[in-house]
């Protein structure tokens, strides 16, 4: 039993119209009307696959298909539709659409597992892996006022997505109500197509931490207000970007430290900057180098705040993730799954962010990462043959066939 | 005969309700809803105060009052009520409510000039003096390009004021049209408020040149590219940033160098930018000291592209200005009328840029300062007392009837 590699492609296809530009790429951030496009369109599908389909409180898509037995509980899988500003047609996508295909092969061919299959849709994961953690029941109210490019917070967000923040507690979900976890994702990196590698599997995920940074100074006329008088807000955030790079790359290690985000006001060229924000994101497997990180930064932050007559302050946001470690007996089923396919596999870190990540913490979880060409990601250059998604797709398939017959 | 301060003070306050936002702050960008409205209610005014008034093709408002004499050139002044985003209700605003109420003041006393006068009130001076420049006939076709803050480019904004991109150059002055040009402005300096004097009669303003930088890096996923794989176009833009003030300060004089302007893409935490904007604006009375800097500045980019793998590319916008010298005769009678209101006057230089500073490359032109408390300008916190803006008028007003009786 193999999946229809045209029909996953198509799909991916399919998806990418929600949000088309007339530039020919996709915008669809979180919680943008082609956010709520996709999500419904995606619903229509599963409904059509026989899924019993709703939204939950926290804008998450939940499909469910019964299972011979059902007091088994439920193995769940899926991934995320959203994606960043400019970016591609595969991240969560590939996830998404091969979650689809494998209900689709099981429903053409008359499968009925003896487990309860469940696949998620997670909400405004590239914000902040936010359906995933309230899953965990870990999204604190703090998140839910962080505002992303579309202009709406996570709060307002929700709602547009049809669910409820008076309510979110609710979708959490208890260590042992699920059997297991598995994201098929692509790797983001170049690995795995270097080394010719068809499956990656994910044997952990790094941890990561965000800040908004948030430099003020004196807004003042640029022509009639001598360079030694100035208190130029984006003058000192420079001096902090550069900052960042030097301390991140200044210890040992494979820790990533970035400033991808930056705002200035008022934001003409003849006024000095009064204001601005950035963001700060450190990501590392290890949770003692992040914080080595951060404070060597902050403490850089002091020195430039102190020399250039301006204010810096860091806040740190609530979309921290812990390290996450895949379970073993996972890693060993999609190993064997893809051996049987005839597929070459690696097992590797992810350096990305998943929602695997907050899965791990409430139930066995595991990753699957198909190659990324040229290891581009988050950008509209992204790619991921048609081969490999449905190589993926099959050991998410096959893995998810092996598990129904092992678990519980 | 005499300003009358209340009336004068009045109408500032009248003026800023165009574009009041909810928080008590204003903005009125060139082109905005708010400066079309508030471009009608100056119009509205003059035409009560007997004026004949028009739009012209560049969207300048020119309002026109008989001479007893006719075949004299008129005497012209003025100034622009555009504002820069998150500037403050003085800065144009006060020659321009100062030059009607001189109007106001000559209609009550019944005063007929032997010079026919004209009120100018400039089109979009904060996006690069547009009005004045297409007056001294050099507003080029690449400035009608240029995108300002409202998301209008000057060539769709001098539409949206009533004016014509086909007719411009109609508008264009020759150098013996007008008789003399004079603008009251506030200062933006420091200056007078802390020498306690009352009036600046200005010898000079700053030449000013504009670039936009362009920083292509490539955008990629934050969590899986390592440090030494990426090319981080904020990171490049940051060292430039830096070095712009290291490089505009590395030599001796009163230049300034600025980037008030940035915009990173995608913009988001988890994506490195691939794509940065900037600004980029130097002042210097020489333009020799404005090129030195420049090329300074050029020569550290090409460091910044080469160790950072990001391109930079430096483009000169249509916006510069070259330094201008006020005409002294009219300098003169700035003073003798300041004097003759037993006003304590300095002459000083302009750091920031001004329509007179076009105006004067076709007319004998003078400026006259009032002073800005604490030297604050192009901020909401701007501002000069009602006494200061009456004193201002009341030169303006004197020195516009010295100049009736002893011009041609």
């Amino acid at each position: 039993m193999s999946v229809n590699q045209d029909r996953l492609e198509q799909r991916i296809f399919d998806l990418a119209k929600f949000g088309l530009q007339p530039n020919g790429e996709t915008e669809r951030v979180a919680f943008s009307d082609a956010d709520v496009a996709a999500q419904q369109w995606v619903i229509k599908t599963l409904k059509e696959l026989g899924l019993k389909v709703h939204i939950d409180y926290v804008g998450n898509i939940i499909g469910k298909r019964e299972g011979k037995k059902p007091a088994l509980k439920p193995i769940s899988f899926g991934s995320h539709i959203d994606r960043v500003p400019n970016g591609g047609d595969y991240d969560g996508c590939v996830g998404s659409m091969a979650s689809l295909e494998v209900l689709e092969v099981l429903k053409e061919n008359k499968i009925k597992t003896n487990h309860p299959l469940e696949i998620i849709i997670f909400s405004n994961e590239e914000g902040g892996v936010m359906g995933s953690r309230a899953i965990a029941g870990h999204l604190g109210k703090e998140a839910l006022s962080i505002v992303n490019s579309t202009g709406y917070s996570m709060a307002e967000g929700i709602m547009r997505l049809g669910g409820d923040t008076t309510r979110i507690a609710e979708v959490a979900r208890k260590k042992d109500e699920i059997a297991a976890f598995l994201e098929l994702h692509i790797e983001q990196g170049g690995t795995l197509e270097k080394e010719n590698i068809q499956i990656g599997i994910v044997e952990g995920i790094v941890g990561l931490a965000w800040w908004d940074v948030e430099f003020t100074g004196f807004a003042n006329h640029a022509g009639t207000t001598p360079m030694n008088a100035r208190q130029d807000a984006l003058l000192a955030a420079a001096k902090f970007i550069v900052a960042v790079n030097e301390v991140t790359t200044s210890f040992e290690g494979a820790q990533v430290g970035t400033v991808g985000k930056i705002k200035a006001e008022p934001g003409a060229p003849n006024v000095i900057p009064g204001k601005v924000v950035t963001s700060l994101e450190i990501r590392d497997l290890s949770l003692e180098m992040i914080e080595k990180v951060y404070k060597a930064i902050k403490s850089r932050a002091n020195e430039i705040a102190k020399a250039s007559n301006v204010q810096i302050e860091l806040r740190p946001l609530d979309t921290t993730a812990d390290p996450a470690i895949m379970t073993v007996t996972i890693q060993d089923e999609i190993a064997s799954s893809a051996s049987e396919l005839g597929l070459t596999t690696k097992r590797m870190p992810s350096g990305a962010g998943h929602d695997a990540q907050d899965m791990a913490l409430i139930a066995p979880t595991g990753m699957i990462f198909v190659p990324s060409i040229g290891g581009i990601s988050h950008s509209p250059k992204e790619f991921t043959s048609a081969e490999d998604m449905a190589n993926g797709a099959n050991v998410l398939l096959h893995t998810i066939l092996a598990l129904d017959k092992k678990l519980d």
